[in-house]
């Protein structure tokens, strides 16, 4: 059995899968679903592939979720051996996807192929959600298969998404949790003028100053028990003509909150606004939400994978909730339970990325184990 | 006589000198002059024609200055008349370079004909400084004159330049100083990093902001008798990858001082650098240097011309040093007494430029008799 997820990761690997491509990689997993009792639900929206896959009829509902693109190459020179043709070397399979997440899905099919085998008459329902748009715009994907879900009432019990999370050895991170990410587009305006003659203008530059220099530095919450604290940082700031004499009549900043359960997306709109009128700007702020955090507290998923962890690797996993979005943030909308837990992640979206070969049967194994606890007991 | 001035000016209005290019206005000049007894110094430098001529070997030297270059036209569809056809309506002279400052340049040659016809045995000199390039780069013109005169061991005692200083009337500002430009290119340093892991990150952005805002709010100096304060402003900023997720490694700014002569250009660049150093920022700093100020304080120049105004005109001119740079700020280092004095600038790098056809003569007029107060007494 040991060669079979190492053989089906390396058959994903093998796909030029580059987001939002799914080039394939899902018909495989439909070829292989469909043997064992899955039924398939194939739902295209734009250029996406989006895969919802169910065995069984009755609740609970244990989904394990992933995607099948990938970000691009790099410099393929840099890459020892084609990202595209997966490669053994020194006990490490190479290739994109690698880590980021083709070997999680490998090891959730042919997890389930093993529980199912085992446990043909399982309680319960087993579901697969497969996008391939998590590495590009994400519009597309994910969410667009939990509106249907939603819309037909349809809700998931527990929810392993097979994103790396592991940072130093297979089994020492879950994440429970993603921090909210909201953004703000805001143009600050000024008047332009001469600058020999700058009574006649009013700098932008210089009246947003003090207030990104008070937002800096402000404590917008403590985080908790689960989150650090709610960060706010400017990605980008442009403001001037590009001659050197001219006052500009505006500038514009990119920001981002990364905010934790301890904050409402409301609050941080509020106080960010009050402090922008507070230093009395004239000003236009365009809000985008692009994920609102989660959280799964300790509980029955989480419970349940850290003992399988512990199982097959002798490691008390570490619960997290650091980093950027993932489509854990759409999933959560119809399912209160959602982790995280994949591989390594220290190669993700680098150059030649790769997943340990010993780790790839150890995670099949990981997710077997949670599923019989989640449906058997 | 009236004819004269503005028949020159026409003819001078009609050549395409678009900065730096001459058009021929000089050889114009050159033939009137060489007529009158001046000896003619044509220095090229580049693409860029500069006259020096002198009449007379004593002192003092009466110095008048100016350019025969003009800035771009602008849409010429926007314009009543073509820019290069000099045209007459509603007692306007329309026309690229009308005020800024052909004009002055036929009035500064018409003054000094009708001096030496009356006074043809003038003690001192009268000399004439133009310059193709004033609009332009301003390094081959006026600055390579000044550079080769005082190689020789020339100097002049007074220089009239024709710059366009009056705001509502011919006759209400001279400009008896300049401010100083000095600008910097500032790049602050932080460490790039993804915006979700802030922690590994430094934000120039937020580093800079402070200091930003205690330079804007920075009082340089209280100006003088005859200048405003010291004026400090950023005219550009940018910084950011433009991805959203990633906290850039370092921001970008252009900022510009116009100062006083009450603060000297190491006073400013110290205390700048005490701020920036006070905020503990890691920065690079480009100083340059693009004009230092100049003064003539009220003295035989100024009240000269000041008399001469009032009498063709019955204003009080207003002594000024507002505004941009000018070529003043070059001639000053070889001459102690520099004014600026020229027709109304209110539509100067416009559409539809224009002087006052009753101005042209009154101008002329006004340099006539500046010139006998200061060689015939």
């Amino acid at each position: 059995m040991s060669v079979d997820t190492l053989a089906l990761a390396q058959t994903l690997i093998a796909r030029r899968s580059l987001t939002p491509v799914d080039d394939g990689c899902q018909a495989i997993l439909i070829d292989r679903l469909k043997r064992i009792g899955f039924s398939i639900e194939s739902m295209r929206h734009g250029e996406v592939d989006n895969l919802w896959a169910r065995r069984g009829s009755t609740r609970p509902i244990v989904c394990f979720a992933g995607h099948t693109d990938v970000v691009p190459t790099g410099p393929l020179a840099q890459w020892v051996s084609d990202p595209f043709i997966p490669t053994i070397r020194n006990g490490r399979l190479y290739g994109r996807g690698a880590a980021d997440m083709k070997t999680s899905i490998a090891a959730c099919v042919t997890a389930i192929e093993r529980f199912i085998q085992a446990h043909p008459q399982h309680q319960g329902s087993i579901a697969l959600l497969i996008t391939s748009d998590e590495e590009g715009a994400a519009v597309e994907g994910t969410v667009k298969v939990v509106e249907t879900l939603k819309a037909r009432g349809d809700s998931i019990d527990y929810c392993i998404v097979g994103e790396p999370t592991c940072s130093e050895k297979l089994g020492d991170t879950i994440k429970n949790g993603r921090r909210g990410s909201l953004s703000g587009n805001l143009t600050i305006r000024g008047i332009q003028g001469h600058i020999a003659y700058p009574h006649l203008a009013k700098n932008p530059i210089h009246l947003a100053a003090p207030a990104i220099a008070e937002l800096a530095q402000t404590e917008w919450d403590r985080g908790d028990e689960y989150f650090p604290p709610t960060t706010w940082h400017i990605s980008n700031i442009h403001g001037g003509t590009g001659v050197t004499n001219v006052i500009p009549g505006e500038v514009n900043l990119l920001f981002n909150f990364r905010f934790s359960t301890a904050s409402t997306v409301e609050s941080l709109k509020q106080r960010l606004h009050d402090i922008l009128d507070r230093h009395g700007l004239d000003y236009d702020l365009q809000w985008s939400l692009s994920g609102k955090p989660y959280l799964t507290p300790r509980g029955k998923l989480a419970d349940a994978l850290g003992m399988a962890i512990k199982t097959v690797t002798a490691i008390e996993p570490e619960l997290s909730t650091t980093g950027g979005t993932s489509d854990g943030r759409f999933i959560a909308d119809i399912c209160s339970q959602v982790v995280e837990f994949g591989p390594c992640n220290a190669t993700i979206h680098k150059l030649n990325e790769y997943v340990e070969v010993a780790d790839i049967e150890r995670l099949s194994e990981i997710y077997r184990l949670t599923i019989e606890q989640l449906l058997l007991n």
